[in-house]
C-alpha cells in the first residue's frame, strides 16, 4: 500500500483518544429487550446480574430513610466498619475502616484502584479470558494490557508460573477469584505462590473479588491473606444482589489511603445515600441470600446435566460465580452471530465469548445462570432441539 | 542540602502517580459533624448540596419502585428523552436522546468528558478560582490544568479574550456558568464570543451546567446554544435537590456517542435505578423546586445585606448557584485556619478559599446558603460579633 504524497502529516490533527470496544452483550441485551418488548418470552442470561432484587429487610430499611432525611455528599461510617469486620469473620484479616473506600459500583472501584496504583504507560497483566470491563478499562486510561493466555489446563487463570515468566515484569496484575467468565477459582496454594511471585517482582496485585460469597464447593480466598499490600475491588452487586443500587468498595493498604481518598474526592464524590443505608442491612441479610446461592446452585447443577445434551463437553469448571464458560467451536467460529441467532430462535439471551477474548472468544460463549431454576429448565427445553440441530 | 551518596537512584521505584489534593472543605465539615455530634449547634454553609431532600413526588415513586421490581444494570430511555425535551423547551436546542449519557453525578461525568475529549499530556484551561475538582481530576488523569487567574474585573470567569491570549491554544477549556465558588454567570454575548474563539482555535469546551436553574437574575444559558459541539456536564444534585441520588448526565455531540458510550459501559456501567425513576419525575416537579429557588434567593438577599457589617464589601456577585465568594484579605492571609476558627467558636462551616484558588485563595472563603431562610439569619447573628470582633 502506498501513501499518496498530498496526506496531510499524520500529526496535523490532535491525536485520537484511546479506542475502547464496546460490550457486544449490551448489543445482544438490546436486542433481547426488543424481543420482549415485542412479546416474545426472553430468558436473560446474557448479564452477570441476580434476578432477584435487594434483601427485603434492606428494601424496608429504604423505605425508612426515604422518609427520614434528605442525604447530601455522605459517606457511611458504619458500613465502612462493617466491611472491615466481614474481613475479619471471612478471611481473619484485621481492616482499619479507613481502608475501605465505598464507590458507585465495582466498576469505578477499579478505575480508583488503577487510577491510585499506576501512571500511564504501565503495563498491567490480566487473563485472557476475561472481563472486557478490565481490558477496555485500562486502554482508556493509557496503561497498556498485558493479556495472558490462559487455557482449559490453567482453568483459564493466571498463575504463579505464567506471572514469573512474563519478561519484563509487568508493573501490575488484575486476579479474578472467581472469575468472569468462567466461573474458576484460584485455590489457596496458588494464590500464595502468585503473591510471592508478584512480591519479588515488585508487580502490584488488584483483585476483584466481586463473586465471593457465590462459590459451589471450597470458598474463595481474598489476595488481603497473602499480601496486605493488595488492592481489593468488591461490590454489593453479585453476592447482596443489589445490582440496581450501584454500590461497590475498594479496599487499599494503609500507605495507599490519601491517595485513593483523594481521587475518591475529586473523580467521584461519594455512593448513593440510600445504598449505603440499605447496603448496611444486607450484610446481615444472610439467609435470603443464601436462598439465592442455593437457586444457582440448583439451575447450575441442571446446566451442568444438560450441557451433553447440547454438545457441550469442554466447559471451564464453575466454582464460583454464575457462569458457564463453553467452547462451542464444533458449532461455530463466530460467537456474536450464534449467539444473535440463538436469541431471535428461541428467546434464550447468552453473551458471545469475543467480549471476553478477542482472539479465542469466537469459539466460546457464556450462559449465566443468575436467573431462577424455572427459567434455566425452560432455557434448556429450548436449547437442547436448537442445538440437536446444528449437530 | 547535599544528597547522601548511599542514596538509591531516583528511578529505583515506579514513578509515584499523580499528586492530587484533598478537599479542605472535608476537613472543616468533618469538624462541623463532630461539633454536632458533640451536642453543639452546628449551620453548615461550608458545602454545596441543598438541605432539602429530593421532591415529594420523586419519593413517592422511589418507594413505589422499591416494591415493584429488582432493577439492574439499566438505563432509562424515558429519562433520557425526558432531558432531550429540557434542552429543546430551556434552551431552544434539538437533542438526540443517544446525545444523552446518564452517569452517577456530575463528577464521573465530568471524567467521562475528559476521556473522551483528550489524551494524557493534553493541556486544558480554567478559571482561577474555580471547583477544586476540575483541577485535581485533570492532574488525576495527566492531563495540564492551565489556570487563568480571573479578577473581580472579569467576574472572577474565563473571557473570549483572554482564550485568545493563551499561548499556545490548548487543546480544551473546561466553562462553568454559574461558577462554583462564585455563583457567577457569564453572559449570552460573552458565551458567544467564547464560543467563536475556541471553533477558530480548536479549543474543544466542556461546559459544567450544573448549577443552572439557580439563578437570580437572569437565567443561565446553555454552550449547546453557541457551540454544537460542547461537551455538557449536568446533574440532579443541585437544582433538583438530589444529591444523595448520584444521578448526572453528560451531553455529546453525534460525533462522540460511541466514544464516550464506551467509556461509560466500560469505565461505570450505570446510575441507579431508583435515582433514575424519581429523576425523571423530579423534572416535573417544578413547583416544589421553584420554592427552594425562592428560599436561596431570600437567603441569598440576607447574605448580601448583612455583609457590609462584617466588614465583607468586596465579594462576587453572586448571579446563580447558591454560593457568595468574598474576599477576606482584611481579616487573615490563612483562610483554612480562619474557617476553622470561626467554626469552632460559632458553629457557622464554611469553605476556605484555598480550595478553590491555590494563589490567591487564602484571602478568601465562601459561604453557601444552600440552608434554609432561618438558618441564614441565625448565622448572620453569629457572625457579625465575631468579625466585629476582628476588626
Amino acid at each position: 500500500m502506498t501513501t499518496a504524497p498530498t496526506s496531510p502529516p499524520p500529526h496535523a490533527v490532535p491525536a485520537p483518544v484511546a479506542e475502547v470496544d464496546p460490550f457486544h452483550a449490551i448489543a445482544i441485551g438490546r436486542l433481547a429487550y426488543e424481543l420482549g418488548a415485542q412479546g416474545r418470552s426472553v430468558i436473560h442470561m446474557e448479564y452477570g446480574q441476580p434476578s432477584t432484587g435487594a434483601p427485603a429487610a434492606a428494601i424496608a430499611k429504604a423505605h425508612a430513610m426515604l422518609d427520614a432525611e434528605p442525604g447530601g455528599y455522605w459517606e457511611s461510617t458504619a458500613l465502612k466498619a462493617r466491611i472491615a469486620r466481614h474481613y475479619a469473620e471471612r478471611y481473619g484479616q484485621g481492616v482499619d475502616p479507613e481502608q475501605i473506600i465505598l464507590t458507585c459500583g465495582a466498576s469505578p472501584a477499579l478505575v480508583l484502584a488503577l487510577s491510585s496504583l499506576f501512571r500511564p504507560g504501565a503495563q498491567v497483566a490480566l487473563a485472557r479470558p476475561g472481563y472486557v470491563a478490565y481490558r477496555n478499562t485500562l486502554k482508556a486510561m493509557y496503561l497498556e494490557p498485558v493479556e495472558i493466555a490462559c487455557g482449559p489446563n490453567a482453568r483459564y487463570q493466571l498463575t504463579a508460573a505464567a506471572l514469573a515468566a512474563l519478561e519484563p515484569a509487568p508493573d501490575g496484575v488484575i486476579l479474578a477469584s472467581p472469575a468472569n467468565p468462567t466461573g474458576t477459582i484460584i485455590e489457596a496454594g496458588e494464590l500464595e505462590r502468585i503473591a510471592r511471585v508478584c512480591r519479588a517482582r515488585g508487580i502490584r496485585i488488584v483483585s476483584d473479588e466481586i463473586y465471593h460469597g457465590l462459590t459451589y464447593g471450597p470458598e474463595a480466598h481474598s489476595l488481603l491473606e497473602f499480601d496486605p499490600e493488595a488492592v481489593i475491588v468488591n461490590s454489593f452487586s453479585k453476592y447482596y444482589s443489589m445490582t440496581a443500587w450501584r454500590l461497590g468498595w475498594l479496599l487499599v493498604p494503609p500507605g495507599l489511603v490519601e491517595t485513593a481518598r483523594a481521587r475518591m474526592g475529586n473523580l467521584f464524590l461519594t455512593p448513593p445515600v440510600l445504598a449505603q443505608h440499605a447496603g448496611l442491612v444486607a450484610f446481615d441479610s444472610t439467609e435470603e441470600l443464601e436462598g439465592h446461592v442455593r437457586n444457582y446452585a440448583q439451575g447450575r447443577q441442571m446446566l451442568l446435566d444438560a450441557l451433553p445434551r447440547l454438545g457441550l463437553d469442554a466447559i471451564a469448571p464453575p466454582d464460583g460465580a454464575f457462569y458457564i464458560w463453553a467452547d462451542i467451536g464444533a458449532y461455530t467460529q463466530d460467537s456474536l452471530s450464534f449467539c444473535r441467532q440463538l436469541l431471535l430462535d428461541t428467546g434464550v439471551a447468552t453473551a458471545p465469548g469475543i467480549d471476553f477474548d478477542p482472539v479465542e472468544g469466537n469459539h466460546f460463549m457464556r450462559f449465566s445462570f443468575a436467573v431462577s431454576p424455572g427459567e434455566v429448565a425452560e432455557a434448556i427445553e429450548r436449547l437442547v432441539p436448537w442445538f440437536a440441530a446444528r449437530r
